[in-house]
């Protein structure tokens, strides 16, 4: 929709601001009254995005501080909009004259400038990484609220420039000892001798970032075009620089056999499981109670040191080198983003699925 | 939402209807008046996806001849809603109550009993493949009003079962030779093998699809959540197997360098092109000009002869064996119904990007 | 929305078809699983607003009988999407050449065509009354849903060309005793002189329509846009002849003081309840557990067999009279829309209410 | 919906805030690039509804000034969100633990209680008026836009306290002569002298305003519910204290007659015209490209000095005095708040009126 920086139907996220300007916020409508939230919590959560944590992230000093302006009171969300904002430090800045004129490879400045006329050049503008503070200070809320229903939401790093991880035990702990956010030690070592070697040939590093939703209920998304795994697709594409998002087996199940890649059902104890979970725990759209599995495949920054050609807004063949000190990955930055978007997805199809039967909503209303 | 059966904003398709009730439908609302229709011209997309056409789809006889019902007079829309839809002959049909009471693998059955509480069994209800029968009635109409506006949506099989067409030369007419609607002769007689094998091992097969959109004009999709590639990804993972997305070089673009997967722009005469397509044809979420590729990854069908555990309604662990007719593979035929969701994604976004600039609208006004 | 006939968010109705098309049809998506619905059920709502009923109606004989086309199972909903059908009868009718080529006064032919460029002209199109039956239909479920949640949606004549009825003491039944659905047989008797007179001068007669809603739980309807005495509103004054909408006191409060417009609470027992109610219902936007009151203002019927003045479409002035025979009044017919419109508007956003608090959302998943 | 604080589609606009937290705010989102703003600007629209301006509004010191906070650059819109806020001044002001445990007569603290298990209860907290700083940042905004059309908004007070203006020849100085925005000199100082009365019995005054938007194209509004005076009507029905909404000829159209109310056509030029204005301006939902006209009732301020009964939190029956200096009248400040959602909702439904003709779209993109 030409108004496009608002996700989710019932929990409604909408972000605002430029990498330059005078800060990026967010604005969160629907979430429900009475969860106890604080700037110390969401700002957790941003400080996993945050630049100049390590040194494959772009030193740019951003504290990055989160500020609540409404909504919250006495410590707990009172049904109505949460606006936050995270104020931009470095927005005067340097001179961005000569980015203005040109359209560097693989970034939106060309497209923005077809759609919009112009644009703002400082920085990247809207379509900077920078925007996606608010997605993370939305995702923090939606992630304890999650968490007050039992539903837990992590994502990692599972392969950097071709170098896969182990996940076959992850834990928040493990994903938080490497740098690279991979909970696999040795892998994540490989991924850090690639990277200094990338850097140096002034170049940049692509990869998968995997996110698991579990303890969610089972019946949470809606049949046909509203599925639970369709608004998850939507909700992880619409972060910049990913490029494929898959369900449980994914591409693979391409090539798989029937045979292989259904699940076969099995009682457990009382309950209905499965014994595989090649569906990603969606079937037909619909939550099954099994973990939820999405992989999102994340390109190289753009922004590389090397020369690269493109054209200038005159119209001429230029050769251009991006300045600057640019992060040469973005994969560890975005997981929490990835995670952010899968649990604000989740959290808003969970709402909706509460009106799926007459019997739940006479119970409860009966009941308040 | 609740209300999932809905798709589009502007063009906006809603589909209803069940496998075994009296027909299926869908409502077309916001289509622009003055495009000429017919039900001829829609009926030829339909062919595309009906069965029986050939031995690797079930042999079920459907006309699944569509009808009119509202919304085009005279040979053309009028601007209020496109009523369509196409009867069930075998309405009545056998027996399901043996299928009642089980959960197939890979189906929904399991996730509609919990999420309604009960099912509409016959057939696969409301979760079969013959809903898709409302996308391709509604994709018509979008393809046809794109083609309006010189653009080009065209989709067919890229891989089946692991064996890989190649594309690098791809016409309508090479799309319609196959069989498996697989351009390139030589992997489609490969995969008409495999699938002969598989059938006769009561087994089935998955594949990749993939879509070109070619003719779009610059400036279409909208920056952060309604990014033409956000919505794209929900449009085609909203198809019941589908279980992966990727837009230009896709999950490749994670194991590449910036490098490499960066597209130099280059002036051909007075307009901007690319010397490579990595990003499929979108950059921050807006088409740039060049065809947008997308791959839709398909799982093997779950309807298989081979005896398979699942549970029962009473809480059993059972073998069953499908029983009836299946396709072997859902690929082929779901090969129109992405072109589908593409074109109706495609052409709702187009219609938003009219609003992008107040030049244009100043424009528009003083001439209408 | 250019998709303009859909309504509803969780609970969705989306209409179709024109007067004079193959039939008129409603699908209704996000209702509920577990309602028991059927035919018989959804006729006696249609009835009520079917022509030829009295003779303040034209006489113009269509049986209007309903048909569930999906979504119903077992005779329960499933919750999926309810699409239910009214063939017309009279689809070929007579001669409308003379009608298509010049503008009713007080009718959307003008509009229409300048909007789209033509127009189905054939009695009125989309435009005509007939659409209700869509919306009565789709009212018929929410009606019904609601009644299960011990909610009543009651409308009325409450005034007819001026002449007020006494509803100081309404009821179902009395509302049916008069063909004009005026719960006042006293001020019911003089209306109908009036019309007589005014049919013999081929002239039209409009009036109020109050509609009552009665226990409905607090919390229904949200903060700011998503009031819901203004969704109430634009779900009224979106039938075609409405040109006025109020809720309690309405128009009245604007010459009242704040001392006695203020409904003062009370205690009832261990209730809060209020000793007046010009609020109508609804304080801040949200039901406060008093009757919810709103009215509705009906212009006369805009066909008359007198003759007007007007404009063709090829820019002359012209006189005409509207040849067939039309219904007098508008009011009696649109009584069931108003109630239809009000219970959808209505359960949509009671559904959405279960959403605003966290205690209850946590009691909700831990009960299921 | 849930998430209640956004409205219009293309252009949406979402607000946050509460009366006494650290500002209030509004997200613009989808307006288009290249319109020329400043805070200067909407600084005008916002003038005229800060408190303290005269004697019939509180004397509260707030400068209410507006920060333009993103989505404009070098002095125009760049396409994407535009946030501003305007920070509150007195934010830790008073002690409000008495009001906290009372429902104050004709205020939303019941009903928030009710939703939301508990509210902000400094000030009105999000049911305060003054929420609808935002919503005259974006009017201001879309008014802006829609000059540019050619299109002008202008709302006053067409009654005060059932003291009536004459309204046959108003322009904007008019308006702006009396400290009531009352067009009408000699209705205005009787108006003033009612308040002052008022004033003195610690009562409150309500009343009508009057909006007219002139110079809209024909054909914007969408048939069946995204009907133009349906939205009007919920985006003016919206405002906190309005009871009622009519357009055209409204309430009165109920007690005339058909010969009376219809507009005949005439030609006018080469241009088809109506004869009288009875309709507003719009058939059939849509504009026809008459001045439309449309008036809200306005109720008296609900907080009055003189005692009134109510209750507590603790279900006992009370007596209380409002505490505080309020406005004896709402309807003056409400001017610009009428205007401001009758301009949003009118260049929200102007923008997606360019979709209506597959001719005009063929036409939009072969130019750009």
């Amino acid at each position: 929709m030409a108004a496009g920086s608002s996700f989710g139907n019932l929990f409604r996220v909408t972000t605002w601001g430029e990498s330059h300007g005078k800060g990026i916020g967010v604005v969160v409508d629907g979430c429900p009254a009475g969860l106890e939230i604080s700037e110390e919590v969401i700002q957790k959560y941003l400080n996993r995005r945050k630049p100049g944590q390590t040194r494959y992230s772009t030193p740019r000093k951003e504290d990055d501080l989160v500020e609540i302006q409404s909504g919250v009171f006495e410590g707990k969300t009172t049904g109505t909009p949460i606006s936050m904002v995270v104020y931009n430090k470095t927005q005067r800045s340097k001179d961005y004259s000569e980015i203005a004129k040109y359209y560097r490879p693989g970034h939106a400045d060309y497209t923005f400038d077809e759609k919009f006329g112009f644009r703002d050049y400082r920085g990247g503008g809207r379509s900077s990484g920078r925007e996606t503070i608010g997605r993370v200070a939305a995702g923090a809320i939606a992630c304890e609220a999650l968490k007050q229903l039992g539903v837990n939401v992590m994502a990692y790093s599972k392969a950097i420039g071709g170098i896969e991880a182990d996940t076959t035990d992850v834990s928040f702990d493990k994903i938080m000892e490497s740098p690279l956010y991979m909970p696999d030690i040795v892998a994540s070592h490989k991924a850090e001798k690639l990277l200094e070697e990338k850097m140096n040939e002034q170049d940049s590093v692509g990869g998968i970032i995997e996110c698991v939703i579990s303890g969610i209920p089972t019946g949470v998304g809606e049949p046909v075009f509203e599925k639970l795994d369709a608004n998850l697709a939507k909700a992880v594409m619409s972060i910049g620089a990913v490029k494929g998002v898959e369900i449980g087996a994914g591409f693979e199940a391409a090539s798989m056999y029937g045979s292989d890649n259904n699940d076969a059902f099995k009682m457990d104890g009382e309950n209905v499981s499965k014994k595989t979970n090649n569906a990603g725990g969606i079937l037909g759209g619909i939550s099954d109670g099994s973990d939820i599995f999405l992989r999102a495949a994340v390109k190289p920054t753009p922004s590389i040191a090397r020369s690269q050609e493109t054209v200038n807004r005159d119209g001429e063949d230029i050769e251009v080198q991006i300045k600057g000190r640019h992060d040469p990955i973005i994969v560890p930055r975005a997981v929490v983003v990835v995670e952010s978007m899968a649990a604000i997805c989740a959290f808003d199809m969970l709402l909706e699925s509460m009106t799926s039967k007459m019997y739940n909503i006479k119970k409860y209303f009966e009941r308040i």
